[in-house]
């Protein structure tokens, strides 16, 4: 068995923690190999390995599986005895969508709120749009509390795929010090104690490289 | 069984018909319902039915499951016998890839030739970022139909969840009338005599509202 995932810088790439947080629950040994993001040489060096020139990929003994979505669908194949979607027919079909959402939706609040672990300045000025965005995280977290809360502090009870989704946009509530109603930031504070989200933290704040 | 698939005008809606692709691969009857896009009441509209505000939405019998792929994989899940994705291991991973990076991706592509079935004059003015969107999206089914040629005239040789999500892309090629290598205007016309794509295409001809 042999998996390699190529990620960008651990500060800035938010796909790449996904990712990693997904490989973080199935258990499984794995390399990382990091490209330095916005140098001169990053296109050639994304494109060494990834079809799609983009980070994260997973480099699987068949071939690259590539985009975050993508390498948790595998990986949930892969190992299914990890769970790693809830185990409810439900409860995955929620899950699926939410993470659809985040995946090509929240442009607003990505553009204004790029995630920047090592960044604890709130943020005076927020866009209306990302506003609606942030509104709109809270509603969704808020309706997953209600309805799994029962089974544990994580979006759907047990930690699952959709934590590893969400996860880069509770560093950026926490980053740029949003005010969030108590359960979200109930939730926030999960997410920096969850060890898998730790690890990858403490290695962000240790990286010396800025995107300029 | 109980299946109703919200969607957006089948002229330009191209999310839409991603998911009424996947349900016609699954030969599941089903209900649908259509909102008129870009009108003053389609905001409250979609709120009425979807969680995210967007279509498609597929309400089943335990509640909205929302975004074209986590559509898909709730049907692929629900519909085994259908195989939704190509049965190889690794051919479901790229399978997954592709879409997902059509997911959120190909940016320009989608802004500049949005999908408009109705339409048939080329774009004389291709933007530079476009054409590489086209460029690489060639190169996406190339890879495919040099790996899975021998199956069958779709990507994965028999059609599956990725034709559903590269049919809008066909459409606008034929629309935009966009110069294509043989592989690449070959499946197009594939797409086109898709029997489900068909229907879908000839209701699109007869809707008579424009989005303004």
């Amino acid at each position: 068995m042999s998996l390699t995932l190529i990620i960008g810088n651990k500060n800035y790439s938010s796909w790449s923690l996904r990712a990693a947080l997904v490989l973080a629950l199935t258990g499984v040994r794995y390399q990382e190999r990091r490209i330095v993001l916005g140098q001169p040489e990053t296109q050639a060096r994304l494109r060494e390995f990834s079809p799609s020139g983009k980070v994260p990929v997973l480099l699987t003994e068949l071939g690259p599986v590539w985009d975050s979505l993508a390498i948790a669908e595998y990986l949930a194949e892969r190992f299914p005895e990890a769970h790693l979607w809830p185990r409810g027919e439900y409860g995955r079909a929620l899950a699926r969508s939410m993470c659809a959402e985040m995946h090509s939706g929240f442009v607003a609040l990505r553009t204004h709120l790029p995630m920047d672990l090592k960044r604890q300045v709130e943020l005076t000025d927020l866009p209306s749009d990302a506003r609606v965005d942030i509104e709109r995280m809270c509603a969704l977290w808020l309706s997953c509390r209600q309805r799994f809360g029962a089974d544990g502090p994580f979006l759907f009870g047990h930690p699952s795929i959709a934590d590893a989704f969400f996860a880069p946009v509770a560093a950026r509530f926490h980053s740029y010090a949003v005010a969030l109603p108590p359960v979200a930031a109930d939730y926030v504070a999960i997410i920096y104690q969850w060890p898998a989200f730790q690890r990858w933290y403490r290695a962000a704040l240790q990286e010396t490289e800025t995107l300029e």
